[in-house]
Parts: structure tokens; sequence; C-alpha cells
């Protein structure tokens, strides 16, 4: 065997090159944590948070408005006293995104040795049938600087009902709980919430409560809030990756001059991804869901827009281009929706008569019953989206939208469109889907140590006995600084089918902001020509490594693009 | 208008913040051009290469077989006298590949500014039509490090008829052409062996011919001569870039603990770049094709080992996992490859009865015209399999194989297989194809320091008066040696339907050679549990800036990864 060889096979398990070289990265810590573990006392802002619904929220969440009473803290001074001994559980809960490994780093790093810090595997159903495990020194060292939520894996159970309430707490009196720290996305953090106020006190013999703590999750960057919560982590990581790729498929159609790409990007809802990879590679055509919304367009609107854009360009002899839409634009085309509304209702009152047919037979069926606008709209559709629409529903009857290609949906009805304008209009297409490769690649700077510090700043709260917050660094490019934003101040009421859900709202973009504005007074010029760029690979060294997305910095009117953590 | 905004439009096109970093970037230089514009003689190596079609080739290629006699030469000292005056054309032929551009970096660097560049717009095509323009210094400041073959644009147009040659003359007299260099894959290098000996002699009033350097280039790695050519460029960058998106995915795979991901990665005929990729990331399953091609595997034997794998993962609670399959699979199994042969037969013999079928009844059409082994494999496939195996044919009779979804055909019959060993196996999965993604970003370290330097052997071959030659730099882990290698003393003859084609055969995938053995040896413990590493993006600073494909390194016996130019 030569020397190489048995070097790989020996140090097989996750270990690339740069990931042994991203485990001894050093990490840039604000100030408020000295050299990184000191704990503070956290002391409010000045600023009070609340929704609409916030006397309604009072009195489903009577015990931690009232203490945490919308509050905003930042942390200060260091803790007079750093209490020892705590048991902290902590979980990924939801889709993976870059930078979980590094929450976990913080949060050890923040309790040190004199108290515990234990892992719940897989997710919230790990934390209900006890799945805990204490996170040691070596599991730290392996999974430091790494993307993935891998170490301890997660899922997507919703803690709701009674009985697993009980199973919490039994899991929280038998492990002897002091704190649970759930790093998720917005429903996960509305279960923080819930957990929040269920635990808050009587959890243990002597009366005790186990304190609760959010860490902002999600790569479709939907949590955030102002300047308190800039952006949830993992959210730079996974457009980098996009962006990069985006870039290089950019170079490739300028390169080799004959096809047109139309690419969806990874985003339930929200376009945050969409827009910051525009403006990061500037391509021919972005599709923004919110903006398609408030302005009513029609599918055929959206497709005479792409259709004339790739006209002119052919008419200045461009044959190329690329296209980006989020994954959740249908549901944001307002016909669309309507369609989808009444075919859900269609379905759920003839769904007997309805599965007994064969596909031509469904289309058939449905189209009688649709109003003539629905009707008109879903006989324009190609027959594979046709079907897709008559899909089955999932358990609560919604349609799986995620499902639907809508690039090659794009692509088909922009090539048909086409044929009407002129024939002859070169239109070579490919289409692409780019999600999954974002959520867990090594983070970026940026992300890395946004989340070391968000682990460092959860660990403090509970430090400092607080419950009900999710934590939050502001000012990323004035040195950082340490907030508890309080969750039960972001709940709002949904009230549907006579009941009612408590749920943090989603943060869609908003087209009246700077990023969304810049990118509209920009995107006619990058229509007509080729001025994309191509962001390449994030860097970890060198000049670039500090990178933040476009759109945080231009939503925060930063003067430049680097983040500045600690002196 | 912000700051940064303000400065975000000013510096618009090919401007993000890591292109203009990397335009500064210093790239090392082997020791034989000096600083890097230091021109060199070139003297034997001692090696002398030869195909078994040496003697037909020595007929069709007198003037540079006789002048180039085989033999590989290195450049070593100093020039006596520097020539001037020089025009030389430079062209992008083939599919883009990243490190194109600073191969016309290199080139100017060594011509310097009293030899004139010519850069050829849109690839061979561009040559027939005269369509050259000055490579400006201003040009080699913008595209100095950057990926992609946009800067000059590139095409497929193969020049072999009487009357291109013709072209090709008039234009070099017209542009007072002594050389062109073509940066191309086989089918370009072949093309270029093909014009040194066409333009070897009397194009120009007085008597003097033009001299021809290619330059090798592909992401497919398929142009490969053992140490003299360790690898061709593009495929380092290509490779990175597919093997970051598969640990990415594999470290997904394992946080959200429920899919199997099926990936198809480009690659015309060989395998290289899918076993560079499963060296570097090690997931579950990978298929060589040169290795199914020599066991003689049949699909339902590659489909029984996939779905025994998954269930024997399964067996252990492991229910997910990535697949690596190279996009040229399928040709590669050689009842699959001989069913495609008797359906073309069938096509090309029954081709107006069977247009004027609709799908159904072109399947069964022409399962009843195929012999029994094929009838009953076409029997076994998808029906969208089948409809696309009937699918119009090219110009030349071929079926488009990158056109089948080979990823998708997999899980459709590994999912068949599965039911039949235990329809209760989780199966849950999702599809990709990683191709266009990779041929153009921005050339990783190795790829940008290496073109530069072919760039400058190309141009160093120019100026001693060589023609005839593919430049190549050896010995990448020793300081680097600039190579010259006869084109003609690559071609072999293939004689199809009567006539003769001069070719460069593409290098396989060795299924002897280190790179395989090491893959072979490993392989099982992979696909026993996830043993995955996530290779990261490409760094351009930093401790592992330098590394070189694993399978190169494992290939050449070397003991690290990094590469080292100069001294």
């Amino acid at each position: 065997m030569s020397q190489l060889t048995s070097r790989l096979t020996a140090t097989e398990q996750h270990h690339a090159l740069l990931e042994d070289e991203l485990r001894q990265l050093p990490l840039p810590v604000v100030s408020a944590f000295g050299t990184g573990s000191q704990a503070v006392s956290f002391e409010p802002t000045g600023e009070v948070l609340s929704t609409a619904d916030a006397g309604r929220i009072g009195e489903i969440f009577p015990q931690t408005s009232a203490l945490n009473a919308g509050a905003v803290l930042r942390g200060t001074a260091p803790l007079a006293k750093r209490p020892s001994g705590k048991r902290v559980a902590v979980l990924f809960s939801g889709g993976p995104a870059p930078g979980g490994h590094n929450v976990v780093v913080g949060l050890k790093q923040m309790l040190g040795d004199d108290n515990l810090l234990l892992g719940v595997r897989g997710g919230p159903k790990g934390l209900l049938n006890g799945r805990l495990e204490p996170v040691t020194d070596a599991d730290i060292a392996l999974i430091r600087n790494s993307g993935g939520f891998d170490y301890l894996g997660t899922d997507r159970t919703k803690i709701k009902t009674a009985e697993q309430f009980a199973q919490v707490r039994a899991v929280c009196v038998a492990q002897a709980l002091d704190a649970i720290v759930i790093i998720g996305g917005d429903d996960s953090n509305t279960n923080a919430a819930v957990l929040a106020e269920e635990l808050f006190a009587g959890v243990h013999a002597d009366g005790r409560g186990v304190q609760v703590i959010g860490v902002p999750k999600t790569i479709d960057g939907d949590l955030q809030i102002r300047d308190l919560l800039p952006i949830s982590f993992g959210f730079d990581t996974a457009t980098r990756v996009y962006a990069e790729l985006v870039g290089n498929i950019l170079q490739d159609s300028r390169s080799s001059l004959k096809y047109w790409h139309f690419i969806k990007l990874m985003g339930r809802a929200a376009s945050h991804v969409t827009l910051e990879v525009a403006l990061q590679a500037k391509p021919a055509i972005t599709l923004i869901s919110e903006e398609i919304a408030a302005r009513k367009l029609s599918l055929a609107q959206i497709i005479e827009q792409i259709a004339q854009t790739v006209a002119g360009r052919a008419a200045k002899g461009i044959h190329h281009g690329v296209l980006l839409v989020p994954e959740g634009l249908i549901e944001f085309v307002p016909e669309v929706k309507a369609l989808i509304d009444e075919l859900n209702e269609v379905l759920a009152h003839h769904g007997e008569a309805f599965a007994a047919l064969d596909a031509e037979g469904k289309r058939g069926f449905v189209a009688g019953k649709l109003a003539a606008a629905a009707a008109s709209l879903f006989a324009s559709l190609p027959v594979y989206i046709q079907d897709m629409l008559l899909a089955e529903r999932d358990s609560h009857g919604n349609l799986q939208l995620s499902l639907i290609p809508t690039e090659q949906l794009l692509v088909d009805m922009t090539k048909r469109r086409l044929k009407e304008i002129d024939p002859k209009i070169p239109f070579a297409t490919q289409s692409h889907f780019f999600g999954y490769e974002g959520r867990c690649g090594a983070p970026t700077l940026f992300d890395a140590a946004y989340t070391l510090n968000l682990g460092l700043t959860a660990g403090a709260l509970i430090l400092a006995g607080k419950t009900g917050y999710m934590a939050s660094i502001s000012k990323i490019f004035e040195g950082g600084e340490p907030l508890a934003i309080p969750l039960a101040a972001l709940l709002t009421v949904e009230r549907r089918h006579g009941s009612e859900a408590v749920v943090i709202e989603k943060a869609l973009v908003d087209i009246d902001a700077p990023a969304m504005q810049y990118f509209v007074s920009r995107r006619e010029a990058w229509a007509q020509s080729d001025l994309f760029a191509s962001p390449g690979p994030r860097q970890f060294w060198g000049p670039v490594a500090r990178q933040v997305p476009l759109s945080v910095a231009l939503n925060r009117k930063a003067d430049g693009l680097l983040f500045s953590f600690g002196k």
C-alpha cells in the first residue's frame, strides 16, 4: 500500500483535506463573550415587540408573556455568579441548514465543563422518546465548522398534544433537564414558544420548570426581523452554493452560445433565496413570487414577459440566457392559487367518483366542474401539469406543490408562446432544480461565526436563567451584539376551520425594501445583455472570506459586504 | 443611491468580489520559463511514441510524422534568439472547460509585446470565417483566472473538407498568420494534427507554412498519457464542483435520514469524472462503466447489486444513501449496446412504416423485429425509456444517449426489484444530473496554474518554431516540466463503412490502475456504512489550495495531494 493510500484509508470518515483544516479554523466572537465563554447578564434594549394578536397571545401564553413582556434584551456585563450543574438538551428540528453544528459547539463552549450538554438524536421525535446522549469534547472537535445536521439528525414532528407534552415532561424529569435548546425555523420556534410556556414551572419535584430557548435556522431566509434578526442561519451558505452554480451556468451559457437554462431554486414560500442569487449572479430573468402576487399577474402575463425577453435577446443575436424561478412561485400566481383551491374543493366533494376514472377521464371530470376562469386556465396547462394538479392530496387535503416542475412548465409554455411570436427564434433549453445541494454544505465563514455566536448566546441565556427567547446576533457589520427576542411576542393567531393555531408569520420578500428596489432598478439592463457575475465558490481564507448576503447588506444599508464580529 | 449600490452598479460586469480578487492572484510558473516569459529550446526526452497504426499514419501525415518522428520533447535551456513579429491565432474548440482563459493569458505572456496574439471568435467556425481580433492587455486583465470559454466562445465544427482547408489557408494569408493554437479535446487535437499537416508548408507566398499547436482540454479526463500528460485541464475544477455537491448531498442524506439520491455525472464515455468524485466523497454505490463492460454485466445484474445494497443498509436501519452513475453507462452495458445496435438497424430499414405509427404501435413494431434477447431486455425497460430508445436518430443515425435519464431508469428499476425482495423496505428517492454546473466554474489553483503554464508552453513551442505538437506539463508534483507531445504519434485509424478516419483514442478508466484498485478495495466499506467525506468548495487561499485530483495522485503514485510548480 502506498503512503497516500494508507493515509487515505486511516483517516476515512469525514476527512476530506478541507474538512480537516476547517476543524482548526479560528472564528471571531462578539466582544460581550470575552474570549468565548464569558457568561453575561441580559438587559432590555428598550425595544418592545408585539403583533396584532398580542391580546389573545397573552391569554394563551400567560406566563412567558408576563415574564418577557415583549422586551428585547441584549447581553451586556459579565454575569455576577456563573451557575454550574445545569443539564441542557439541544435538538435540531426541520430541514437541515449549514451552521447547525456550530450552534452546538457554541453552546458547549459557553456551558463549559461545569454544566452538561446533551444532544437529542433525531429531532423532536427523539426528545419525545428520550434519545439523549452527552455531547463530548471529541464530538465537538469532529463537527466544528462542518455542514449538515448529521451529528444529531433531525425530523419534523410537531409537539402539540397533551400526550406529547406529558412525554416531554417525563423526559425532562428522567434526564433532570434544566433547559432545552431548539434549533429550527418558524414552525420549530413556534414549538419552542409553546414548550417554554408548557414547561414554565412545575416540571421537577421542587416546582422548577425547564427553560426553553430557540435558535433561528432556515435556508429560506423567511425568519428575519429587521436589525434585530438580520437573517436566519444557513441562508448565506445555501445562497452562495446556488449562486456559484448559477454563475457557472451563466458563464457556460455565454461560452456554448446555445442554451437557455431555466433554474428553480429551493425556498418553500418566500423568494429570498431567489432574490439573493439574482443579486449575486445577475441572470437575464428572475421571477419574484411576492411581486407577482402584488401585481396580480396571470400565468399568461408571466409567460409573455419571458417570451418577449427571449425574443428581444434573439433580435440582438443572443440565443442564450438564464431564468431563475422560486420553488414557491405557483402558489403566488393568484389565478393558479384560485384554480388549486377550486380543484381541492372538487376533489374533496367528488373523491370516490373521481378516483374511479383514468387520467383522461379525470381531466374531463374536473374540467366540467370548474368555473369558467379556472377551467380556461386548467385547459391552457400542459397535460403533465394537469395530471399533477389532479394527483393525490396529502393528509391535510393539500397538493404537494414542491413536486411540480415549475421550471419545466415555464420552458414548455414559453416554447409554445415563442412559436406564435416567431417560430424561427432558437430556444434550446436545459432545466435544473437546486435545493438539496445547498442545505448541508460547509458553512461560510459568516454562517460558521454567526452560529457559533448564536450557540454562545443561547448558552448565555440559559446561564442567565432566561426562558421563552430566541437567540440572535444583531449589528453584524459593527462588531455583533447578542440579543434575546421574546418568542411569544412574535406569535400571531391563525383561525382555520373554527380552530386556532399560533404561528410565527413567515417574513416574505418586502418589494419596497432596498434589496428588491436595487434588483428592480437593474433587471432591465441584465435582461438586455450579459452583465452577469460568476460569484464562485465560498472561501474560508483570503480577502473575501467575510462576505455576507447582498440582500442583507442592502437591506441593512451597509456600506460594504464584509461582516465584523468582535473588536 | 447608497455607497454600496453605487459601487455594485459601477463595477457590474464580471465583478463578483471573488472575481476581482482572483484577477490579482499570483500563480506559480515552472522553472523552465524563468519569471514567466522566457522562451526556451525544446530537446528530445528520449521517449518516442507510436500507435499500432503508425505505418498508415506515416502515409497520411508524411511531413509532421517525418519531422517529429514520435519524439517527446522537453523545454530546457533559454532560446538563443527570441523571434519577434509572429502573428499567432488562438481558438477554443468543443465544450468549455475551466482554465481555458488562462491558456490565452499564458500565450500572451510568452509571446510578449513583440509578437501579436489574435483571438478567434466562436471556435473553428470562426477560423473558417476569419473572425479574428487582437487579444489586448485589457482583455487579459479581465479574463485572468476566470472560468468558461466566454471570452472567445466555442463551437464543434470539424475542419476536414478540401473546401474548409482552402478557407483556413485563405484566412492564414489574409491575417498573415504564423501559427494557430487549438485548445480542445481528443477530436480538436486530432483536428490540430490534421491542420499541422495541411499547413505544414506553402501557405504563404514565400513558401512558409503555419505552425499548429494543440492544448489538451476536457473535463471528461479522457485525454491523458501516463506521466507525459497526467490529466487534461478542466477535469480538476469540474470534479471538485461535482464532488462538493455530492458531499453536500451525502451530508444531507445523513441529516434528513430519508432519501436515496441517484446522481448522474457528466462525461460522455469514460468514467474518470465519476471515479474521481467517488474517491473524494465516498458514496454508498458508484457504477464504473469500464468495469461493467469488462465484467459483461447485464442491466438486471446491475439492478440486483443496487437493490441488495439498499436492502443491506435497510437491514441496519440505514434508509438513505447516494449512488453515482456516469452519463455514458448505458452504452457500456453489453446487452444494452446490442439492443441499441439492433434498434438502429430496424429503424434504418423500416423508417417509413415505423414513422407512421403512434407510440404504442412503435413499441409493438420493433418488439416483433428484435431477436429474443434484445426483445426481452426491451420489454423489461420502463415505457418512457422504450419511447426514448425509439426516438428520432441524429443525422448520423445515432441515438442521442445523453438525453436518456439513466439516473431515473436506475431508480425505477431498483424500486421494482425492491418490491420483489421486500415491499416494506423504504426507498424514497431524489435524482440529479450534474454537468453544466462544472464546465465553467472559476478554475482551481491547479487548473489555473496548469493552464497558464500550458499557454506558456504553447507560446514557447511557437517561438521555437515547432509544429504538430500538443503542449503538456509533466512532473506536476516535482516542480513541473514543459513537454511537447507529437500529435501524429497519438493517432489511430478507425475504419467504418469502408472509409478511414483518424482519431486520438479516448483514454478510458484503466480498471487495473491504482486509483481504481483503491476504489475497489474500499467500496464495500463505503456501502456498508456512512464513511463519506464532504470535500467542500475549492479554495484559492489557505492550506488546501494546491490540491490535485485524487485519481491523478494515486495513478502517479504520489505521496501527497498537493501540486508543486517551480522551485
